[in-house]
Order: C-alpha cells, then sequence, then structure tokens
C-alpha cells in the first residue's frame, strides 16, 4: 500500500509534463531499422516530422540506426536527454527506467505492453516501477501506450500507422486518448477534415502520468484552442478538476467522450486499462459543474473538435431561430430542440413584419422560417432574413439550412458571412448536399458548417452549454462543532452512528429534525411523548441495526400515553427476540411529522469523485422512476437549485396538481450544507435522510429521519 | 361537407395509381421552352432519361416545345394520355382538370402552388379541384408538389433540380416525401452513395393521391427492395394500415422519418402542407406496431435505405457479439446497445475458448472481444473470431469494427465474407477511416458495412426490429349486448355517461366492477351498504358533473350505516347547492374496494387512428412521471402484454420491492377486451378506467372507477 499512500499525498497535484511533451532531446530505447515497427518508428517519425533536437537510438545490437549514431545504454549519451522512448520488452523495462534515472533523464514514454492489463505478475511490475519512478520523480507516460507527439514543437514519439499518412498538419488541437487505437482514428479524422493537430497523446496504463495531466499541461499550451479526450475512467476525480480549472483560465474548452457508461461496459473498460469504474451518473455531474463538453458519440466528438478548434463565437441562451430552404427539414430541426435543450425563438413582430416583406408568398414567416427557392434566385433576401433574425432579442442564435444548393454560392457565402459580423451570436450552417466549395468558406469565416442538420444542431448546443457554466469555486461553511464531534465519534472507532447522533450532527448543521429523544425506560418514553405531544413515533435506537423496520423496530402514530408505555416494553422485547445479538440503547421517541411532500437528501462517497451530494424523490413508487440528481461537493447554490430543478417531480414541488408550493429555498439550503459538511468533515462517510419532509414556502424542511456513516 | 363524406366512405381504400406511376403517355400542360425553368424541366427530364412513350407538351403560345410537336389544349391530342404533368397558374388548374376529364386523361402530377397552403381562397380551390376530381376517379398527385418519378421505367416527371445532376441511376429504392426539397435531398444522396432510385415521389397537398397510395403502389412493385418516406403527417391511419399491409404482403420494408414531434413543430408540419397535427405518440405506437422501421434523424434515414436497399440478412434477437480492434471502441459499443434495444451477448464457453485460442496474449476474449492489431498481420485469426462468434447459440447478430485498417485487406474481406456464409445470422461492419476501397466490397457480398460504429450499430437495432414485428389481424371478440347498450344511448342523445350506465357496460364486456348501485333515498343507501357491506365508498351520479371530488360529490371509507343515511341527505343537499344547474339521478353506494396497485386503462380517440388503448400507472405523483403507453386498436394480446413490459412501474407489478405480482393476465386481457369493443362498438368515443385495482396474481383487476362518451 505504500505507493497508494504516496499516490495520496499528491492527490488533485498536477505534474509538469514540460520534459515529456517538449523536450529538447529524446533517446529510442530499443530502436530498431525497420521504420514499419513499433521500435523503428519512433525514430523514423522524429525524422520525418524533423524534430528540431538531437535523438539518440539505444541498441546495444547496432553502430547505427536509421543513419544516426546508436548506443548501447542511455548512460553513454553524452548529453543531457529529456524524454525516453522505451521500447523493450517488459521484464527489461525496470532496468531502463534505473538506467534512465542514473543519466538524469526526467521523463520516460513506455509503450511496452505486459502490465496491468495483463493479470497478477504485470500488475506486480507496473507497481514496482511506479514506485521506482515516483521515488526519483521520473515522469512515465505508459506502459502499454502508443506514447506522445507535439505536433508543434515537431516532437512525434508516438507510433500509431494513421501518422504515415502523407500531409499530417501541426495546428491547434490537443487530445489525449485512454485507448491507443482510438488516438489513431482521431488523428485520421483530423487529417481527413484537414485540421491539423498540436498533441497526440495516448496515455497507456497511466502508471505515473495520467489523462489529467495530459488535459491540464494542452489546454495551457496557447497554440492550442481545444482540447479533447477519450475517457475509459481517472482515478482522482479532484485532479481532474484542478486539471479543468487550469484549461478554464486559458479559455480553453474541453471536450470528453467517456465510455464505460453501464456496469458491463465499464467492467469491460477497467479490464482495458484497469481504470476505476465510477459511476458514470456522477462522471456526467462532475462534466457539468465543471464545464466539460460532453460527446455522446465519436463523430460528435470529431465535430466537437472541429467546432472548438474553429474559436466560434458562443451563445448566451438557448432559443433557437431557424431559417432553411426546406419547410421540411425546418420542421425536423424544431423537432430536435428540445432533446438538445434549446427551444425555437418567439420572433418579435418587427422582424416577422421584416421576414415575410423579403419572403415570396408562399414562403413562411414563422420561426421555422422557411424561404423555399429563393436562395436560388435572391441571395440578399437571405441576408435580410438572416440579419432581422440575429438582431431579434428573442434569438440567442440562429440556424441556416440550405439544402441541394449549386447556384448562387458566392452571393450567399458573402451575405451570411456580412450577417454574422452584425453582432456576438453564433450563426451555424447545415449545407446539405450542395456544392462541396462552400462549407470551407464558412469555416474560414469563424462560421460553423455541418452537413447534416441534426449536426449542425448539437454544435449549437454546445456553443450554448460553454456560455453556460458556472465558475469554479466558492467559500466553504465549516461548522466546527459538527465537524469536531464526528471527528470524535471516529476516534472512538465507530462506523454508523445511531439515530439519536445523527440527529444531533444535523442539528448541529442547522438542519431541522423531529423533536423528541432516545429513553431507556418506559416511564420516560411517556415522559418525552407529554412533553413533545401525541401522537408519536417510536423507533429502536442501535448501531448494530440496519434496518429497522425489518425487525420491528418502528412504530408510527401511537396515539395515547398509555400506549406508548406498552410500546416501550412491547418493542424493546420483540427487538430482542427478532435479534437477539444487537446492543439496544433504548427506544427514541419523536413527534409524528405533519404530512407533506417526502424528498431524500444525502451525501454518497465515490471512490473516483469523493462526497457527492444527492437529492431525490422519495417513496417506494417513486424509487421505480429513479427520480433522482447527483452533484460533486462542494456544491454552489446554483447548483444546489439546478438539482432541485431537474427532479420529475418538480412540478408537485411548484405546487402544481394542488400541492402546495414547497420551500424550495430550504431544500436548496440545506443540500448546500451538506455538501459544505461533507467538504469539511473528512471522516465523513454518507449521510442519508429519508425522508426528507418538505412543507410549504416558508414553512421550511425537516429530516424525520437520518443516518451517518464514518470513514473507518 | 359532401367531400369529406365522401372521403370518409373510401377510407382506408388505397388507389390504384398505375396511371400516374407508370404512365404509357404523358402530357406536359404549360410546357416551355427554358429546361431549367419548371414548366421547361419536364420535357426536359423526360427526354433526358428516355421515356419510352409518346409526350405531348400542350402550350397555345408553341407549334413546337424543345423539339416536340406542341398542342393548344389536351383535347386536341389525338391518342390516349395516361398522364398529365400540370404547370400553369393556380387559377388555370380547375380548367385543365376538366379538360383532361374530358379528354378521358386518369391522371395529373400538379406542380401548382397557391392552394391550401396559401389560406382560405386557396383552400376554397383546392375543394374544388379535389371534389372535381373525385366525381370521375381522377387521380391528382399534388397541388404543390415536386411531381413523380418512376426511374425504373424511365418516366420522370418530378421537377428536383438534384435529377439534373449526371449519372442518377434507376434502382430498388422507393421513397415519397411530404416535402418537395426534401425529395430532391433524398435524391442527391442516394446519387452519392451509388444507390439507384425507383420512385422519387412528392405528394404535396395531398388532394386525392396521398402519401398511404404512393407506400402501398411502391412496395407492391417487385423491382423495389425498400420503401421510405419522409412524413410530416396523414389524415387517416386506417389507410396507412392497408397501405403497411401491403408492404408486409410484398416483403418489402418500410423506413419512415416523422416530423412535428411535438405541439410547436406538428403546427409548422400542419401549417407547411396542411395535414392533421395527430400525436407523435400515437404515430410511434402505428410504426411499431405496423412494422414500420422509423428513422430518427436524416442521416439515418439514409443509412436505413441503403441498409435495406441491399436485402441484408434480418436478426432474430437482440444478442449482439461484437469484434473489434479497438477496446475503447468496443466499450463504446457496449455504452450504446441498451438504448438500442440490444444487448452484449454472453459468450458460450466454446466460444471464448476458440477466440483466446487464437488471440494475441493482450488481447481479452470476453464479449467485447478485442483483437487489438491482430488484423494487421493475421487475417484468418479475425475470420476464426467471427466464425466462432456467428455459431455461438447466445449470439443473434456480429458486429466487427476496424478501424484506421491499411493492411491486409483482400485477406480480411475474404475471411469475413467467407463467415458471413456460415449462418442465417447478420454480421455488420463498421469500417473507420481505413482503406475506402474495403466497403463497397462489403456491401457487394450482402454485408451492410458504414463507417462510424454508432451507425452500424443502428443498422443491427433495425435489421432486428423488422424481424421482430408482429403479424396483422386477429378476429375481434364483438360483444353484441355491450354494441347495442352504446348504440341505444347514443341513439337518445347521450354524450356522456353516468357511472352507473358506464358500469353496466363493463360488466357486460366482462370486466370486473366494484359492487353497489345508485340509488334515490337515504333508506335505499343504507339498504345497499347492508347488502354489500361496510365500509362503503359514495359518489353522486349526474351526467353533468365531470370532477365529483370538485363538487364534494364523493365521500370515501363511510363506516357504519348511520352515517351512510347521513351521507346521503347531506351529499345531495352540498353538490344542489354547488352546481344547481345539475341533474342529481340519485347517490352511488359501492363497496370499498382493498388496496392494491392501482393503474388507468382506457380508449382515446385520435383524430388520424381513431381508437387508442391507453395503459398507465395511477397516482398523482405519478402522472408527472408520464408512465402511461398507448396502441392502436385492434391490440393483439402479444400487443397488451408488450403494453405492459413498457411501463416504467412493472418491476411493482412484476412483485418487487415488496409487492405481490400483480395480476397482469387480468390486465391483458382486459386491454385487448376495451380494444375490441372501441373497434366494434362505432358509437364508443373514449373510456377511463381511473383507478383499476390490480390484484395479486390469480385474484384479478376491479374497476373502481369508469366514465364512457359517446360520438355525438
Amino acid at each position: 500500500m505504500a505507493d497508494e499512500t504516496r499516490e495520496k499525498l499528491v492527490q488533485g497535484t498536477l505534474r509538469d509534463l514540460t520534459p515529456l511533451l517538449s523536450p529538447r532531446s529524446i533517446a529510442v530505447v530499443g530502436a530498431t531499422p525497420d521504420p514499419y515497427r513499433v521500435g523503428g518508428r519512433p525514430l523514423s517519425f522524429l525524422k520525418r516530422f524533423e524534430f528540431p533536437g538531437p535523438i539518440y537510438p539505444i541498441n546495444p545490437k547496432y553502430e547505427e540506426v536509421q543513419g544516426i549514431k546508436c548506443y548501447s545504454s542511455v548512460l553513454d549519451i553524452p548529453q543531457q536527454v529529456d524524454m525516453a522512448v522505451v521500447a523493450v520488452p517488459a521484464a527489461r523495462v525496470l532496468d531502463v527506467l534505473r538506467e534512465c534515472q542514473s543519466a538524469g533523464i526526467p521523463s520516460l514514454t513506455v509503450y511496452t505492453s505486459g502490465f496491468s492489463e495483463m493479470g497478477a505478475e504485470g500488475r506486480k511490475l507496473e507497481k514496482e516501477l511506479k514506485t521506482v519512478a515516483l521515488e526519483k520523480g521520473t515522469l512515465i507516460c505508459g506502459p502499454n501506450c502508443q506514447g506522445v507527439a507535439n505536433l508543434n514543437d515537431r516532437m512525434v514519439a508516438n507510433f500509431s500507422s494513421t501518422l504515415l499518412r502523407d500531409n499530417i498538419s501541426a495546428g491547434s488541437i490537443g487530445f489525449v486518448g485512454q485507448s491507443g487505437l482510438f488516438t489513431g482514428i482521431v488523428a485520421a479524422e483530423c487529417h481527413r477534415r484537414g485540421l491539423g493537430l498540436g498533441y497526440l497523446n495516448s496515455t497507456g496504463n497511466e502508471s505515473v502520468v495520467d489523462f489529467c495531466d495530459m488535459i491540464a499541461h494542452m489546454s495551457a499550451d496557447p497554440r492550442i484552442k481545444v482540447v479533447a479526450g477519450y475517457m475509459e475512467g481517472i482515478r482522482d476525480g479532484a485532479k481532474l478538476k484542478t486539471a479543468l480549472r487550469v484549461a478554464r483560465k486559458h479559455n480553453t474548452p474541453v471536450v470528453l467522450l467517456k465510455v464505460g457508461r453501464n456496469e458491463q461496459s465499464a467492467k469491460a473498460a477497467a479490464s482495458h486499462t484497469g481504470s476505476l469504474a465510477g459511476s458514470y451518473e456522477i462522471y456526467q455531474a462532475a462534466f457539468r459543474q465543471w464545464g466539460v463538453v460532453e460527446a455522446n458519440d465519436i463523430s460528435e466528438l470529431f465535430d466537437l473538435i472541429e467546432l472548438f478548434s474553429s474559436s466560434p463565437c458562443l451563445s448566451k441562451g438557448e432559443r433557437v431561430g431557424i431559417l432553411t430552404n426546406s419547410g421540411g427539414v425546418g420542421v425536423f430541426c424544431a423537432d430536435q430542440l428540445g432533446s438538445l435543450g434549446l427551444r425555437l425563438a418567439s420572433l418579435e413582430d418587427t422582424t416577422k413584419a421584416g421576414i415575410a416583406s423579403k419572403l415570396p408568398a408562399f414562403g413562411s414567416a414563422e420561426n421555422p422560417v422557411d424561404f423555399t427557392l429563393q436562395a436560388l434566385t435572391d441571395a440578399r433576401a437571405i441576408g435580410s432574413h438572416l440579419s432581422y433574425m440575429i438582431r431579434d432579442e428573442n434569438v440567442d442564435a440562429v440556424f441556416l439550412f440550405l439544402g441541394v444548393q449549386m447556384l448562387n454560392l458566392r452571393e450567399l457565402v458573402r451575405e451570411v458571412v456580412g450577417a454574422n459580423k452584425i453582432n456576438e451570436k453564433p450563426i451555424v450552417v447545415s449545407w446539405m448536399l450542395g456544392d462541396a466549395s462552400v462549407p470551407p468558406e464558412f469555416w474560414k469565416a469563424g462560421i460553423p458548417c455541418f452537413e447534416d442538420p441534426l449536426r449542425g444542431l448539437k454544435a449549437l448546443k454546445a456553443l450554448k452549454f460553454v456560455s453556460g457554466t458556472l465558475e469554479y469555486g466558492k467559500p466553504l461553511k465549516v461548522v466546527q462543532s459538527a465537524v469536531q464531534m464526528l471527528d470524535d465519534l471516529a476516534g472512538k472507532g465507530h462506523c454508523q452512528l445511531g439515530e439519536q447522533q445523527s440527529r444531533e450532527i444535523l442539528k448541529l448543521l442547522g438542519i431541522p429534525v423531529a423533536r423528541g429523544e432516545v429513553v431507556e425506560s418506559s416511564a420516560s418514553a411517556r415522559a418525552v411523548a407529554e412533553k413533545i405531544g401525541l401522537p408519536v413515533v417510536m423507533k429502536v435506537e442501535s448501531n448494530d441495526i440496519g434496518h429497522k423496520t425489518d425487525v420491528d423496530g418502528v412504530r408510527l402514530d401511537v396515539k395515547t400515553l398509555a400506549e406508548v408505555e406498552l410500546e416501550y416494553d412491547a418493542m424493546v422485547s420483540t427487538v430482542k427476540q427478532r435479534v437477539p445479538e444487537a446492543l439496544i440503547e433504548g427506544i427514541g421517541v419523536y413527534e409524528m411529522l405533519p404530512k407533506a411532500v417526502e424528498l431524500i437528501a444525502g451525501i454518497k462517497r465515490d471512490p473516483v469523485f469523493g462526497p457527492v451530494v444527492l437529492l431525490g424523490t422519495g417513496g417506494v413508487m417513486v424509487e421505480i422512476f429513479k427520480d433522482a440528481v447527483v452533484r460533486v461537493a462542494p456544491i454552489s447554490d446554483e447548483d444546489a437549485w439546478g438539482m432541485i430543478s431537474e427532479l420529475k417531480s418538480l412540478p408537485l414541488l411548484k405546487g402544481e396538481r394542488g400541492y402546495d408550493r414547497a420551500d424550495l429555498a430550504a431544500v436548496a439550503a440545506l443540500l448546500v450544507s451538506i455538501s459544505d459538511f461533507a467538504q469539511t468533515a473528512g471522516s465523513l462517510n454518507e449521510l442519508d435522510i429519508n425522508p426528507l419532509m418538505v412543507y410549504r414556502e416558508g414553512q421550511g424542511v425537516c429530516a424525520a429521519d437520518a443516518l451517518l456513516s464514518l470513514k473507518n
């Protein structure tokens, strides 16, 4: 566990990848003459891409490899080397690492397979590799990776065959993949689309350098306009957040395709690179909270890369104006908006009148606007429609569809480009099956252009999403008394708090709980019931019992004091009989709370992202509908309101269907409060308030039942 | 209304489109010399595509048009003409129709706009056109359409500019669109993909010939392998069903893209061609019931057209075996299966062992199988993996992904084609960014091949969907007594039945209802309560009151006979006070049903599809979650079970989370029974059972409350 402890110390800390990704000199350990084999590729690629620094092939078998002087060992190299590419058998890698360390080489890219992806033996070898690397702070990319490339610096140490293609150009896209072949696919697609690649990095088993390090490093490079990644899983959510903060600071959008979204496929992903599985829902929440643009499939990833590499204008809202030369496609687009989080703009009357004034009689000036065949003969009218729409206060972005357009091309481009300069709202074009010379002109003018209209709409969604994300960071409220109490209990070895203790903590956090207390005799039970008023709820108090109802340890609606006394004795004896091994600390006597909307609120702990805030609709029936929302802690007020607004039961909470409007502000405050607590109380494991009674606006909330567990 | 009545008479009846789509001779009314203008295109296209029959330009201004002798009127043509293309101003169309009728021309294709898409005046004109056409049984395609083309017969009377492109080839795809430009887009895409078009029809305003006529005609043509359509809306669901039955009879798959899916966009669609809006959910249900393959977006439509035009092998189930050269893409594919209604096959041990025996050490023989770089050097191993997988009893279809593959191409094709011959299970290939010469070879061998893996998986879904659809038709059970009772009440002018009458009908249908009856005095109320047993439910009986609870007309759980008497008088006087205008027929006294899972079942009437069966989960909270399923009546037993299985609350009904397993067979039987009733009782409008109490398996169901309304 030694290396894991060490790892924890650097949790959330990014590594400086300069020696790895901008080396001034490179050694290739295991260099071979055949440029088509893995051992021969690095040399051949470095030469082909004209790496400007010295290259040192290392192979005791050769005097010279591919025309370059060859050394027997890295220890023989006369100058400083920044990075070593390692392509030797697995059994040799550890020795090579030690030699590199002796030679003062700060970074390695290890192609070699046969580590943690290959069973227990391999895992042991990789652990050793990692331990040795961390001792000296050596960066290792891999093992079991396709390598790294920084094309702007002409450093290509990635052996993907795609890089054999002609005219691979350097550019503004930074890519990192947790799958080697996927990296090659991205390179091939960028090549086909004529997009320049800045980085092409594959992280393999991530023994030292990981996905997050790569994201941060690439996004801080001023030559990079978009960072994209193919992600199977990460080990440290906090580190991802730190990396994304770097990206945000540099205004670099980050586009990720996350795979392993269900249990079965996550298992496949984990076996592929040995990453932690984690829950996809929490990844999704983290992406939204931290401003990642998530791609849902491979083509969408490509489109988003292309989109953001053009530094597009962002959209401030979700209201879309649609202009088409096909009424049918206009309707299709209107269909799609909702599921993309966009909506059809309601055009101002002046806009409609303006458009109508330039429209043929059979066109429609309602959004979606159908200008029929007008683009064939009157490009100026299209320009006029566009400018009316883009000036409309109710429109955040404009979508222009032109299908099978073969005439009037230069005039149309001129008009659209002209309209695009009117203000800061994005215009996205779908140019479908028309003359192929047009799309590059739109891109050149900063107007995103996709063939399929759905792809164009998805681009619009991304433009809105990015501008809509929140800033990071907010001050945490520390309730020292609650943290202290929890730490004390943890110190005493507690794992699971009883209801009494759990309620204490909530009270310290300022969360209302049902009145009452735990008593140890029927007489005290009667006294408490008398004090708080009838009817009452009675529950057995025991740290050894998880589900009290299962052992007859809960009685609702006890109506008389006599019943309270009787019930005390009855419950103690029943529970003793049912679970003789349980230590019964007493019976809790609590007020019977008035009816209300019931929610569930709590904290779960995710292996990757740490404490996670959960909100759901309560009740058995609703459990079936999986009406729950998560966010990674800590959350802001806006996050809390966002969670509430995502509940499917929102209409009820807002007071529809005969319900009262619920006290949503109190729910939001509670969520922030437990989130801050989770973030500041290191000994908290999980917290579960079920049900949380939510009363009408202004009347607050009340925890009917609460359970806390500790990290131990 | 005369023409609407007439239309009703032919509801569900298809028209014989032979004169329109396979004319032996064509007149072009309004023919002009410029081949690039609308009036000039038909002649030029007919010549260009070498229409084999005589062509008669009609235009009093010319002696000859585009080198063909021109006539002043269709009445002057010496021979029989099967179809007239009409491209004259709207004001002239009616006269042209009459002249064509006089000349014995049985069909017209009317390009002219200015009809129902242009306001009240246009609607009037179109109505007249339709009336005149129907009088003589003249077929009209349009008005306001881009025309029709039957390329196998070299008959091109569609003026889409796409048909100007070089090398438009005839073939096995029949397309019909309710949007002119969309038709051009499909033609352009087929052209780009090298797919031959059989038909290219645009229906415009559908004054006479409609979308359904086109579907049926094209699907019965033996040269057509797939019929596809772009649909905004139809007017007659029964006719669509008849058309689809024709398609099924000829084994022609029908692929449709339906737009106008939400209220706003449906309005846009309706204004575009004047179609009825209808509810998209019901279109979706009809498509599933009647075996339509629904495309969700434009690219998917193209892919499905390409897929089915290749007469692919269908899949018998949803269990997919995945083979890839990228573990990452394998995981991505596994992610996507669920939402496509597919799932990852659990490979048999012999399959895994067989694959493992030919796999490099670092590959994985678990599904999804990652054979890493093996395809670069050992095509035979890939063939071996494929054949193990396709022979596996747990595998219904195999998906092969090969990314950036540039080597070993012919060998790979040979292996895959060989494996494809092993049995009747489909292999679908995703060939991404590899050598472009390969995909056509797969297609040629009957192996669907798409670039993006998601597109390939969607193709697999379609192959499974088509084979999974049910046969049409089943005998309806007619409950004559219930039908008669309803007809009698309808004859007396009733619109809304009271609960008493509604319960009568349900009883006649064999559906259990809560015991009890409507009484007219407190003494009778007491007597009924005594008979059925306490406690009881009391409800005001009045045809004038919709929501009884709103007027204090419902009392649950009345516990004593004395209370029953008191409540009778109290309810009568309260309701009289609240709604003085309502005629109170008495008070219903019913047994208080034991608790159970509550569903909602009923019949709604859709303007397009007629009676529709509905099943939903009951209760206020669940209304929010929109847990309801619809089917077009009549439904089969399998449909009924399908509805139940689609409820989100299914786990509860199946007895999870502490619930008893509910009597689902009774629910299914009830659904079929109300569906048959709706189909046979012409006077039924709607039927609403809410709640339907569903008891534990074997204990049946009971309608706690029922309401019927009549068509009047």
